[in-house]
């Protein structure tokens, strides 16, 4: 299991949490510093110093905060791909802790490390190294997380996440890295809403419209 | 009301299903006129002379037929973005109606056709001409069709299908075409599985695991 043995099965999913939670501490932090002064722009006292310069050369207009663009253009899949819209908005929604609608210094220290650990995870699933990920990789995948799907249902996902459609004679292409976290995201946003609706735990819910829409609406 | 009188509320996010099955016609039509040998490459006759041009304009490797890639690559939104991998999915999902993988000629004619009939909708209902649709223009558009959806419900929509995050002091950016078609789209799709459900019609289903995350797999 290498250095996949460590964490629970529900580390990587769960990380965002943990983060979210650290980052207002830190956020106190870099505002003492007074990093985003706009007669100095340099990295809070104690900043780690490659992930400044690699903050800095995301920051191409050098406001001191990364934009939804600035990250989208930065952030490339194993293929080079961009991250999609969506993926890069739910970064940003996790991290964006102040909610300033951009990604300061100490809220982009959780993102890299959030997005290093995935890429960790998205490695070891991709057992065939094929930089992708595909069927029985991404069911692998979310069984370690304690997600039991369905054929049908990894079927689906298999198909909604890949990155191309598939042609009747064949199986989909895989899943690139991007769409990986957000597949993984999206099954945890959705279970855990549906098992937060059926309290007596029996695997059925009963739902109107509104939170029914609601739910879905919800993951990203 | 100008251009958009005619046609009956549910229109547009209607069109795609009379598409589907005027294709298959479509689709013997071409095979007999041999337009796929690969001896020659020329337009099936009878063809739309505009239409072709443009099919060959994106047909970037002359392989006779358009793959995600090439169709990513030619569709833009009034601000020159790209559509999103997940809208050019969802287009050839409705419209590659022989499961290729790639969208033929006679399936690029749907297709087109389709996205012109969207762009009407879109530029009517960007009210104030700002090149994307804002929250208020989403709420009308989606009354138009006959979706009556709550205030919160409309601003999730809203912040879901914008084309960036909202900072706590705004609203979010507006939304792009693109988008706009997928999350029109995505409200038609979750709202008529929810109806196949509710077959008593009181507004309430009772739901499994299961059938739940079929059910939300299944909106683009
Ligand atoms: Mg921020
Ligand atoms: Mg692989
Ligand atoms: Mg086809
Ligand atoms: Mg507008």
């Amino acid at each position: 299991m290498s250095y996949y043995s460590g964490p629970s099965p529900n580390y990587s999913v769960d990380r965002a949490h943990s983060h979210s939670s650290s980052h207002s501490q830190h956020r106190h932090h870099s505002h003492s510093s007074r990093h985003n002064s706009s007669l100095s722009y340099g990295p809070p006292a104690g900043a780690d110093p490659q992930l400044w310069q690699w903050f800095t050369t995301v920051d191409t207009d050098r406001s001191g905060s990364l934009s939804v663009n600035e990250l989208q253009s930065a952030l490339v899949n194993g293929n080079w791909s961009k991250f999609d819209l969506d993926t890069v908005k739910m970064l940003m929604n996790i991290f964006d802790t102040d909610r300033s609608g951009t990604i300061g210094f100490s809220e982009f220290a959780g993102l890299w490390k959030y997005i290093a650990d995935w890429q960790r995870v998205f490695k070891h699933f991709d057992r065939d190294q094929s930089g992708s990920i595909e069927g029985r990789e991404l069911a692998e995948a979310l069984q370690s997380f304690g997600y039991n799907l369905s054929p049908p249902l990894l079927t689906m996902l298999e198909h909604k996440y890949a990155s191309g459609i598939a042609s009747s004679y064949g199986p989909p292409p895989g899943i690139t890295f991007d769409r990986f976290v957000r597949a993984c995201v999206t099954v945890k946003t959705l279970t855990e809403a549906f098992q937060r609706v059926d309290t007596d735990q029996d695997g059925w819910v009963q739902l109107s419209y509104e939170e029914f829409m609601k739910i879905t609406l919800s993951a990203p």
